[in-house]
């Protein structure tokens, strides 16, 4: 017999998301608007200088933390909106989720607590289990995804380390409101705790004048992450590219982890990317604001009750009205109606469910005339 | 004051290896034989492949653990040399570094100890250390750097959770005995310990016939994990591309650390690293054995006592005779000799140094003949 493995990991799921889009998959003819990539390829100047880069040789071990002029082409981008950090301070990562991963593993020790406002991408629960952490949900669903500052403070424990920021969030599409900063800027002020950013989607908001926690509160610094990644501005998902940021002394532990993880990104990748960083995602984010405004309006007159989201590509209606459960919904849903959304429990939230726009406008209309149809099909409990 | 860190981490150092390479870098017409890499750029048609992938616009996400043909495709590789484990048990990881993180993260709960044959790669302690686990040395240089098996046997507490074995070994070159392996399968069976196999550079064994562990103890295969890489055979480091297998449960358990820290490679290296697998790395291990043939017979010309390699590229001669630890003989070799060398203690072994051939061969040369004029200048203590 073998000897056990890390009990830790034993009771985590691998992700729920990618689990129901193999049953949809697996169901001849159901449209998906379960993703969460952009359907085009990766711009092709960018494509051409990975495709360079790669011919010209450059496949030997890149430095451990990103080619010094990629973490300079980094740290100006994110000047320009704000977000001040030195070339040192960031660090080359196997997209956001390398730079979660790499976050959490360096800030926390067994028995500590992350808040995370709910709903939520599953990947920091599971994250938080591995380091035998505790993930404290908070709530936001009462507050059309916004921050309780109330509910935010009464969270806080003493064996509270961290408390993560999704803006816009997956799977709500929310942005958060200057009120839900200032509430979380406060609470980090007089606790110390930690502040992760992950801002993967912060270049697809539509509202004008929105600036991210990290740029707004820059005296929070010293205890603020910013996580990033080329995935979805860029249409870069395969590459595995994203960034993270810190204050110098945790920008040094947390590139330990990632030594110790991946050693760095693929060498030749990293010129594609400084070139990424000049391509204007205004268009995608123009056709995406397009999609947004045409299913939240059929949404609505399906009768769903849905928040209209000023980023990402998510819609989060809720189902309460046809009294099923969301993993019930979808699964009556891919089955008698051909099109599949990811169910709220996925994301910690029963009674919504997550339909991505991210999809080309034929699929998008036609699913959402299927999931129409199959709405019409049910009898509403009020 | 934010919050502090995570008090597993802020003890670990980061790799003693590239300190030393910096020093030698900051050195004006200082020759490195200190590289972990070869020299060459990775074979054209492997890079084509991957340009090719690209331009086709492959660049979305592709399936967590590997695409299905490039996991048949190492499994088919594997089973040639008689290590056997299907494609479901086999994942795709950022190198053999990913591979090693999410064996040892899957399989160790804190307070755990790994037996690790010294001199070894500084990684297997980071990152057992991270996992709050305990590094077991077991010495090796009594025995020519391989298993005494009483040493072996002694070194099994109720604790220990796993041996890694790495063969060739890095950093001597070592390749280890049929009674080494003997002693590690017989170990493992009385015990239920698990075996890592650090297979890196399994193509790189200049000896005939050898087989790696894994292909002589099939049936310790539900205990026995192997982690191998595109990097030293194909002349791929900077792609990040190794694979890991496991018996079906641990891969599933694996699978989801690499799911939490990766979610996977980068999607259009995949078609690369199939082409890779067809490459025959025969050439390069020739010209690895005429380079160790010539290193190994001038450092013993130069009264250096070598144990001669049968595989990777590495030498690790004994430098007790000149009095000095290895990291003064090192330093004073960079700044009064102008050749760089690793010192032992890189390697958890004092003594020793290790001189590294994958470098061009005019480099070789005037770095033995440097070396040699260095020793010339030192006084030996017997």
């Amino acid at each position: 017999m073998p000897k056990p493995m890390n009990s830790a990991l034993l009771g985590l799921e691998p992700s729920a998301i990618r689990r129901f889009t193999a049953l949809a998959k697996e169901t001849p003819g159901c449209l998906l608007l379960t993703l969460g990539e952009p359907e085009a390829d990766t711009p092709r100047p960018v494509r051409e200088a990975a495709a360079a880069s790669l011919l010209e040789g450059d496949t030997h071990y890149p430095p451990n933390n990103g080619q010094p002029w990629l973490r300079e082409g980094i740290s100006r981008f994110e000047a320009e909106r704000g977000i001040v950090y030195r070339p040192e301070e960031v660090l080359v990562t196997c997209g956001a989720t390398e730079g979660i991963f790499c976050a959490l593993t360096a800030l926390l020790n067994p028995g500590d607590e992350v808040i995370v406002p709910m709903p939520a991408f599953g990947l920091y629960q599971s994250i938080i289990g591995l380091c035998r952490g505790r993930m404290i949900p908070l709530s936001t669903g009462e507050f059309r995804f916004q921050l309780g500052g109330e509910a935010l403070r009464r969270a806080i424990t003493p064996r509270t380390k961290a408390l993560i920021l999704t803006s816009p969030n997956n799977p709500t599409g929310c942005v958060y409101s200057r009120e839900s900063l200032a509430a979380a800027a406060q609470v980090a002020e007089e606790t110390g705790i930690w502040v992760i950013c992950d801002d993967v989607y912060s270049q697809l908001v539509y509202q004008e004048g929105y600036r991210p926690f990290a740029a707004l509160y820059p005296q929070l610094k010293e205890q603020t992450v910013v996580v990033d990644s080329f995935s979805k501005p860029y249409a870069m998902t395969g590459w595995r590219l994203g960034w993270l940021m810190a204050p110098g002394p945790a920008a040094l532990q947390m590139a330990k982890v990632h030594q110790y993880a991946t050693v760095s990104v693929t060498s030749f990748t990293q010129r594609a990317a400084l070139e990424a960083l000049r391509w204007d995602p205004a268009p995608l984010r123009e056709t995406y604001r397009r999609r947004r405004d045409l299913a939240c309006r059929r949404l609505k007159e399906m009768g769903m009750e849905v928040v209209e989201p000023q980023g990402a590509f998510y819609l989060f209606p809720s189902i309460r009205r046809w009294g099923m459960d969301s993993e019930t919904f979808c699964t009556r849903l891919i089955r008698e109606g051909g099109v599949a959304l990811v169910p709220g429990s996925c994301f910690g939230a029963e009674g919504y469910v997550r339909l991505s726009y991210c999809c080309d406008d034929r699929t998008l209309e036609e699913g959402l005339n299927r999931l129409e149809a199959f709405l019409g099909r049910c009898v509403p409990v009020f």
